[in-house]
């Protein structure tokens, strides 16, 4: 991180971007399983970038809410580690999965073990034990992404998560399956139901990139008291960079290098540990599921800051 | 990365490493496949802290030579890339491997295409390719480590070389598999023969983290000229921490939060970029192939120096 | 077929089966995942020969009613069968599955299209069609088993379903996963509880023995209609051969060589086409869920008799 | 087998099974890996049926010498239980694959096992024991096919030999991961060249029908000495049915419901126990590698005469 300086614009560094990514042609597809995904914009566009302080820069379309979706599994995963601490690695393992990221075909090898937090099958188990220990997790999240991003009026778009049930299958599939090894908890439907509704979080570039400064600060809250640890922020840093961008886990580290978080609603939250959060959002898709223009944007703004973790 | 001061007092920070590490009572047991390696104490213990200008500290049997092993294969990689760039990477894939480090099940379902350049498979491709390129892949190894560490005298292990050959089944499987995809160009056997001794090359703790500067560097060599360009020094560091330590590369990342490569000898070298390189060596291993004590000393370096990448 | 004799007299056969089996020693374990199962005494054992005509020959405890779970699967098969014909073998393979006979990890490869009606996932989709074309699966198969053994009293047990259903988090899995695929057409709940109900008719060695005559008729009812053209009689009996005996269908084709299942209660049924029916029953089983008096008593019929296909 | 007459007119039956061919259209693609095969007429069409006494009916081009492939993996298998017995079946299993024929997944869940001896690596298993044995299995094999085809020519084609050498790095590979795990004795480069040469061995419908018999007399020679035992026989013909046709075993019993066994050659042999023995040779492959015209052939075969198993 030579190269850093201490005074560095953000604002200038975001307008660059903006600028490049227009020029750019391709922008991949939006996600078309559920409705609410489908109509969105492939070329729509947005970045914040929040510092430590609270301040937060953007560009482009980064005050427009979106489906949080997947990248609301950092926070879950937060909120468990807070709760029941390293007791959660046994029931979840840390290693990227080699594997799409709704593969039963690991879970039977490793017997009902998912391999990390960010698999879906990893992801229900974290739902799971968080929900066993508060009795409401996806209200506990609600709660924490409101106070983090200083936004009272993040919730739950109902109709994306009722969507998801109408078509879960998969993931019912995957709870039954640890459930049978023991490895869930609650009633499998009860379960979904909280899932669902954690996936259908809708917010800001500004509001995530604030959320994720607990990250960049080792786990303080925004209010300065401490959620995580630092070896536990730590711990969802690395996982956030080995396994944060499903299948492309590898490519992200290499082209960007932060640890980082996409969902398929076209969102990407990366940190910059000690330094800065980012959120990025373009609805089009490449073919793992990860934004396009978001990629492209993060790689630019790790290019143009030397801000890489490498 | 903000606690670090500019005047680490590396020296201290080592002999309180080894003083902790002394106190530990298991240490895993020494690779027994072959007789030079079996024959090693696992609880021999030595640590090196390389500065990017060449300072070196060292504590323990830190100049006491040891079996590299899968170590080089970082430096056959540096090698391939600065003679064919990105090319490679349509041969060889960027993503951690989520199965033992040879693994023939995944081969299989990516037609001969190794996931990651640190799978035996993966390496097998690159020092193919480099001994394509250069007609001498092992030589043009050793001529890189010598100059890096600034010792004339390494060398190759013939004695261990010709016991890997004389067990190299399950190698020259993966070379025949890999070219019944065609993504093999050399003869199997001449391939094996280069990457047999290139695995054998013994160095020590102060060799290792002497040439590892070349990666702190960001790709520029001991005497200044440039090997990598800054991206692909990157890349090499990517890698690393997503695949350097077979299949606990996650867990490495959470407890170590460093790009490393471990080898089957004991020893791992880590990379802060920017900063230093550390070479460490106990030939106690752990089931998944890493040196116990020598992840448990790294563990040790972040934690004490802040040093981590997160 | 050559050395069988026109006038063979099957009950001496069973009875010098009877004791050959005996004097065996080993006896496996009576499946324990449900108590109904676990408290069935291992050694118990019986057996039937029924004929063409209906006379049927039976030894130890063959009027002694047991739970015919899987055996169930084969009469499910003929009914869809019946009902739509060659369609089924778009929905379900017929191939044996080179896997246990849960596996979620082929029907990932496979795309929601099960091996085999017998593994438990094609079991589900052959319950789902015929309930789809009856409206009434499991009491359509009880109908059928009532008229083809004579016995009216033949009926489900609710608590054998019960339990089943109490721990049915893997068939839950199974189908969700394929109906993710689009290849359940019921409420998968729903469809559960008919497969459970099914797998629960309760009946004895007499009852068994006499309704897979139906096959030994190439598909021809007791009552002398035709439930299933000659060549259906002849892909059902097939089925059996080759998938009829979980993950030892091969070992089973060597040492009985006749068309065959088995369930865990611990019954097995199998078709002398042109000739007989057969069923056993003890409900120690082997580590593949088979039992092994069972298979013994199979391998002793066949071998005394000379009434293998091969 | 009820509807058998034992005065069957085999001849008859072969000329309107070959009309049938004739109006057929569709004939697949000869296999086009090396220059031998490529060259034959996807079209061509040849049928013998040899009853027990060496009497032989043919049609079409059924004294044609063809490559026989893997069909001659029924006859090294023969000769290997004739010397070693069950010991055999601790090396390879005998279970239907579920993979493709030439797959290592299977190996690697089974360390090293193979499931049956018809797909490549068992068929390597059998060749390596015969080997080590009898110092010559390939020239066993010859030895064996002459005597009971009565055709003292038959030979190895070494051309076809040669071009399945040079492009054996899948069967290599193989070779060596079994080496690896300790199930293959003689040096693979031996093996394979024993193993091509079987492969390759050239001969006709007649020929191959001829030998066959072996099977359908249940292990009696032609000379009238015995091979194998009853048991053994039975053993192949299971092995047969159930492994014979690569991954569409299952299909081929539904079809055709006799032991049989393909080669990429466009050959099938079948087997009607106590009966007669039949081979059917017709270039153009299904993608599953067995002869399209050489499959509708047996399956009008057992609908013409009733002979099926089933």
């Amino acid at each position: 991180m030579g190269a850093v300086t201490s005074t560095m614009n953000y604002q200038q560094v975001l307008e660059q971007i903006a600028e490049e990514i227009a020029r750019t042609p391709g922008r991949g597809r939006s996600a078309d399983y559920i409705p609410a995904l489908a109509t969105r914009d492939p070329r729509a566009f947005g970045m914040a970038v929040a510092e430590l302080d609270g301040t937060v820069h953007g560009v482009g379309e980064w005050r427009e809410a979106f489906s949080a979706q997947s990248i609301t599994k950092v926070f879950t995963l937060a909120l468990d580690l807070a709760h029941e601490g390293d007791e959660l690695w046994e029931h979840v393992g840390r290693e990227p999965s080699g594997n799409p990221f709704n593969s039963l075909v690991q879970l039977e090898y490793e017997n009902g073990i998912p391999r990390n937090p960010f698999i879906n099958a990893g992801a229900l188990v974290v739902t799971d034990r968080l929900h066993t220990r508060t009795g409401d997790a996806a209200g506990g999240l609600l709660r924490l992404l409101r106070a983090e991003s200083g936004n009272p009026d993040l919730g739950f778009d109902l109709a994306v998560a009722g969507s998801e049930a109408a078509r879960g299958d998969r993931n019912a599939a995957l709870g039954h399956f640890m459930a049978s090894y023991g490895n869930i908890d609650n009633p499998v439907p009860l379960l979904l139901d909280q899932y669902f509704r954690q996936c259908s979080v809708t917010a800001s570039c500004a509001d995530l990139a604030l959320a994720a400064t607990l990250l960049a600060r080792h786990g303080v809250r925004a209010d300065g008291t401490r959620l995580l640890t630092r070896s536990q922020a730590k711990q969802v840093n690395a996982v956030m960079l080995t396994c944060g961008t499903y299948d492309a886990a590898g490519e992200f580290a290499h082209r960007v290098g932060l640890p980082g978080k996409s969902g398929v609603g076209g969102g990407i939250i990366a940190v910059v540990p000690g330094r800065c959060a980012l959120c990025v959002w373009s609805p089009g898709l490449d073919e793992r599921g990860n934004s396009v223009a978001g990629v492209a944007a993060l790689d630019l703004f790790t290019t143009l800051t030397g801000l890489s973790v490498f």
